[in-house]
């Protein structure tokens, strides 16, 4: 039997390890061939594939990034999209497909199992960890990593000059990253997209942080927004930019807070060093057991699932549900966390 | 009120993250005071403090080991020794306990709470996490790290000169310490106190893997024992050091593939590197966590209780159970990962 | 004897580890007594002072930041400031002064102790290594391994969505940094203040770096400017924050590489991570010598003078001479490694 | 024209940086072709080739090790061993070589240039740093980061249970690591082979270190030698290993330190994992300017040379004096270093 594998949407670490553990365990326990395909759903649809077997996975565990590459094509934004993936698939004979993806890839995933029936099975990815069917997505155990030595670099240029230091994380939704990497970080504040932020709570926190004779931290998502959201939509040094949402909060912040605190503050946006890189020790287990499930979906004939973590075990859902919702941040664990703001 | 902290075992970072915890949450928002005990149950046992207040806790969260010391002193081995600790208790006013430990550390907490009534709240550390109640241990997921990060050095001094690395790593009676950095680091045998080894088989999977051109790794955990234990238990290089244990399997080990397959072998001992310095971000959370969690205990009145962590939550199970039964590697996971091996 | 130590200017990896050096061999070899003077020229100044004896280095070489806080006063901007620091100097009995900082505070050392006689003692300190006296200054190494993992990280997500990324690291007016960093990370095009650069050249080598089918990476120092530099001011993004050149050309150049190759480009500010954290080892070594030869020139008697590394040895050169002129790339050695663009 | 490259003896951080950097710049700037011999002098000695292009270096420049492979094998223990090498390098058409190597491997490169005139480049390498003709060699600032994080994490330790901890590291016949990791780890006792060290006074500076009431970490390099070598020698524990040197003087000193001091004692033997992975940028930086330089000397017609650093600059020496004597600690040094101790 010979199976397809693409990768879509962002890169992550621990996507060449899910490729890994598919296609060692794939080859070794079941005998099966696969196929790579290129640049996410790209692939399928143009039929542009790359050789896919034990040497070429051989090595690949610590990289990050994906050997296969990756793009937002979505099939169904072409006419005939659908059809040429199921030609192209029937084709090259394949008879399974695994995605690796975040929502928009999953979703395609789910409509060509759910409308067309093509056997497919996913593996979520999401390095923001807003994913609610499974406890944990890898690459977030990574980013978090960096975030947080990041963040604990800056303590000691804060402390020195008695600054406000702003670091901006990633997390457009969901403020998962900017929750962990806060609290691990040791931040004084920590800005969330779920919960609209009050600049002059912020500045008030700062202020009592200082009093205690210590510079504060603050941890922002970039999608954290200011309750008065205008205020963020009209500034200049927004729209300046290609990619507005990864260098606009941060920044923003910062000149409200000298402006209100008369306190130098500067800011620090993380930006793609959150998502680049070697997997953490956790991303490359977690991402590795995925990959070795879902090619033991295939073998079970069970498509049209997601694989995912529930403690520590890998379980199976169903596409669709997998999903259907995000998770963000309960406000009941911001408020377990924010005992160590101000 | 007056709560009464301690660490007792072995050093694993985290716990500075966990005395943290408790001491800023239990102050800003119930308003206790903290006893800080020296060196685990040595210091009720003596009555030995110290300051335990929001200054004393400033800047400990990414520092390794405990800043209250920690010893294995056994208040049970004392003929007096319970009656002590209570009158110390009483004598400092202290109306409950925190003991942060493992399952010495616990064990005792757990019979001072049920036999004499001792208000005392746990928090677990393990650093080969080895405790059946919860679903990770703070300080596991940084020796993993470690541990990962030695691996993938030595994958490169194994291939330049085509030789057979080992590593040993720590984990006495459970393997999850060489299960997870021995997966995460592309290891090519694990070996694992849970399944005697058989050496033949090491030899083989070695052998295998010169074939795909390639060195071997071979990670194993200090408790790992072949088939045969006599072997271990006759050779002179093991009983000749203070710590057996620490340093004996890897270097045997290496000793028995050199001369059955006639390779060049070198080990590596990872020893204390594992448990000391900064915590991972994943431990810094979940340390914190548990130290929150612990003080809100306190703050229910629930004592004989320990912290647990199950999925993304934290929850409460009776001490007496959560050192009842070691958690090890079940057969299954060993299995799962071994499509890896050779 | 007495002797006042102070630290100005930016905070840099390493600042503790000179005082640590100085005070432990002060105090042990030659039985001084020393004294912290508090955010730089601001201690002497206003006489602000903190304990510093051999307790108060103890643990502090691994850490960033200073110890005594720094600030950028200038006695001389006072009328009376010169007045006031001999005063507070006489007034404390302090019979010398080691400054430990960059070009401004060791400007300050040399009119005192050149137009003044105060007995002053320099260590030099710059993160961007432009000093012409010293083959390498503190921090610098530090500052090169984190800009260099940044890179690393980079890497793998410019692969998988071949796409530009740009990298804008520290470097006013020497390109140090970003020289060694870019050469080190792999970097494809590196650009640097010594030496205005050319857009469609710079497009050129990305062009040519993409037909070679891998993503290009370019790193850019913050004070690096474009043939026509009026493009750069134009730029509204630029003074549209507090610290225009911390985030301004990296943005510019991404988005003129956008325009002119229709390419995807992402920049990554790395900011103040680069200054701050735990100093790598050579950091640590040339400090902590630093530290140790800047007293043992107090106990000589011999002031007026900077400590600076030549090859591996320590050697002292006049405080005026020292920062005279500023270290700047050798257009040889940007030809020499400009054999990896494009 | 065609080059050979070859890399012999110990692997070493860097080893593939220099190999990238001679080939980038002796295609693109001499249009050399190039042929990689295989593992060291074994490689030319049965004209055991592999590809080498600038495809083939590729994407090496952060990954330990050498892609051509390494041996300790010496054409001149062979009777034909000379003759072969040359009608090899007749036979493939190849008009230089570049020697990458420590002592051995530069020795015959030397003779092999002085006494046959064959045209050799050296370039030098040895993670010890003990060769006298260059201020520092690629590997030896990887190694000494390596050792200087895991002394940093054996302070917790150490301090958490007042307990010695030996941390061994490499250097056989000269002690740069053990002092540079030493000092820049905060070690209080640092043992090098070029002084045999007292155990008494050793125990002396351990005990005065209880006594301020810090546990101490000693660093020895695994070529230290007691005043008394008998005891050494005498030991069970040494022999009965296959690397004798590497697990020896670290176990038996802790051993002595338990017995005269009473106190616990613990080691830590770094082992490999100092010399394998990805290299410091400092060694990256290093690495690919010996490879640029080396490749020029081919350019020149300058041969029986070898690239050295001197300061910044890198220089050529004859290689004949260039492996003449071995660099060591210059007492006046270790005694600079020595205020740390105790």
């Amino acid at each position: 039997m010979r199976i397809g594998v693409l990768t879509g949407g962002g890169d992550c670490p621990g996507l060449n390890a899910v490729i890994r553990g598919i296609v060692r365990k794939g080859v070794q326990e079941y005998g099966y061939e696969f196929v790579g395909y290129r640049d996410g759903w790209r692939g399928p649809l143009e039929n542009d594939t790359v050789r896919l077997d034990i040497p070429a996975v051989r090595g690949i565990l610590p990289r990050g990034g994906t050997i296969l590459g990756s793009s937002r094509t979505n099939p169904f934004e072409r006419a005939d999209g659908i059809h040429r993936i199921r030609e192209n698939l029937a084709d090259l004979d394949v008879g399974a497909l695994v995605a690796i993806g975040g929502e928009d890839t999953l979703g395609v995933a789910a409509r060509l199992h759910d409308e067309y029936g093509v056997p497919v099975v996913g593996v979520p990815k999401t390095i923001d960890n807003d994913l609610s069917a499974t406890d944990y997505t890898f690459g977030f155990d990574t980013a978090v990593n960096i975030a947080t030595e990041a963040i604990d670099r800056l303590h000691t240029t804060a402390e020195s000059h008695m600054r406000v230091l702003v670091c901006e994380v990633m997390g457009r939704h969901a403020g998962w990253i900017a929750l962990h990497s806060g609290l691990a970080g040791g931040a004084n504040v920590i800005l969330i997209p779920e919960q609209r932020f009050d600049v002059d709570q912020v500045c008030a926190w700062i202020t009592s942080r200082f009093r205690a004779s210590y510079a504060p931290i603050v941890v922002v998502a970039e999608g954290a927004v200011p309750r008065d959201g205008e205020v963020v939509l009209k500034d200049e040094s927004l729209d300046s930019f290609g990619h507005v949402r990864l260098s606009g909060v941060g920044e923003w912040l910062a000149k409200e807070i000298e402006k209100r605190t008369g306190k130098e503050a500067r800011t620090t946006v993380l930006g793609h060093i959150q998502r680049g890189g070697t997997p953490s020790a956790f991303d490359r287990w977690l991402a590795t057991r995925f990959g070795l499930h879902a090619v033991t979906c295939v073998h079970d004939g069970d498509f049209g699932v997601m694989v995912a973590l529930r403690g520590t075990d890998i379980v199976r859902v169903p596409l669709a549900e997998a999903t259907a919702r995000l998770k963000t941040v309960d406000p009941a664990l911001y408020e377990e966390v924010s005992v160590f703001f101000g």
